[in-house]
């Protein structure tokens, strides 16, 4: 079970989520392979780039079971948890799409990681989505000001399957922006960034900024 | 001369501004100083926390003067250039309200800067700011979200003069909320915070966000 919202941008700090199982494993193995999994889940998530203050995943297990296999066990718990922290984004105050910000070819993993974060957080790349307007420049220049390593040279951007800007050639025509319109106005899909460096990689969920979203929290009184 | 709107949150990336003097000044010392007063001006102002590709500032001078005085100098150029940065937040796309976020007390300046950014970016503060609701709840959760070192027990937040957070007590009954709601109301206020920690300081520029920002960048079309 899994509560979000706003203020969504675990790094574990009023994100809910209880998980229990009857696999008969350690605490420190659970702390180890929660921690593993939250990385890639829910703290690739984000509604509005704010971290709340209580945000929690608690895993609690009866031990029940009386097994455990350690592969099967992270495997079933990422399923879930990678489930949950797209449902709480798909959830998220005046958000209308899911999207994947799918950032591969980075120097390293961490340097994917801020790239895929830099996009999930941009207003630019937000109020593009929700105007459904593939603007491939907001994300290219987004790209370039998150502070990692990166040329437009090796750069490649898709829509979905659709690539609009390969290594320094832009097909973006009008048929071109037809069909990445197309793709834009799906309720899911994915943004992919191949920064062509080296083998890092990451990806990151967030969803557009509308009218919705500015209505809750101007309107919400303390 | 200055010009922004939105894509604002220069590292000197949209961002036009061109000053010119006739001050009889090195190129080298130019720069130095440049460096040195665009840190506290224009690279302290946020509209949507956007780096742009081509955020620009060209000093010029013909050094016609044939004199020159550099404190005199370096605080004329920081008076033109932190009135410059402010015009260009105030101008930003949909901003209503100019915000100082003055932050003190913190661990070393560059904490103090890295709260105060986060205060100028945060979703949940620019639309309390276009609610015009004065929510320290809010304020508090980003520094402490921030990463900086920093404690309930030694934070303030006030709007303007008005405390209304003073290390874990807090001075938010009807009366001050309705104070608190004035203060909100202005065109241009500081919300200040004080760590409590050191000496560190900083202070950031931004406004709100509200519908018309929203309407600006969901609306264009590239």
């Amino acid at each position: 079970m899994a509560k979000g919202a706003g203020m969504i941008n675990p790094a574990m700090a009023t994100m809910l989520c209880f998980i229990t199982t009857d696999a008969d494993v350690s605490k420190v193995e659970m702390q180890e392979i929660l921690d593993e999994v939250t990385l890639t889940t829910f703290n690739a998530a984000s509604v509005d780039g704010d971290t709340s203050t209580n945000d929690t995943v608690m895993l609690m297990s009866n031990a029940k079971s009386g097994s455990y296999d350690r592969a099967a066990f992270r495997d079933a718990l990422h399923k879930i948890m990678h489930f949950l922290a797209l449902e709480m984004v798909r959830d998220g105050e005046g958000a209308t799409k899911l999207v994947t910000y799918n950032v591969s070819g980075a120097k390293d993993n961490r340097e994917a990681e801020i790239v895929a974060k830099a996009l999930s957080d941009s207003l630019l790349v937000k109020t593009a989505l929700y105007g459904e307007d593939p603007n491939w420049g907001r994300i290219a220049s987004t790209v370039g000001a998150s502070g990692c390593e990166c040329c437009e040279d090796t750069l490649k951007i898709s829509f979905d399957t659709l690539c609009v800007y390969d290594r320094g050639e832009i097909y973006f025509d009008a048929e071109m922006e037809r069909k990445a319109a197309i793709v834009m106005g799906h309720k899911k899909f994915t943004i992919s960034c191949d920064l062509g460096i080296a083998d890092g990689s990451f990806k990151a969920y967030g969803c557009d900024l509308g009218h919705e979203y500015v209505k809750i929290n101007a309107d919400y009184r303390t």
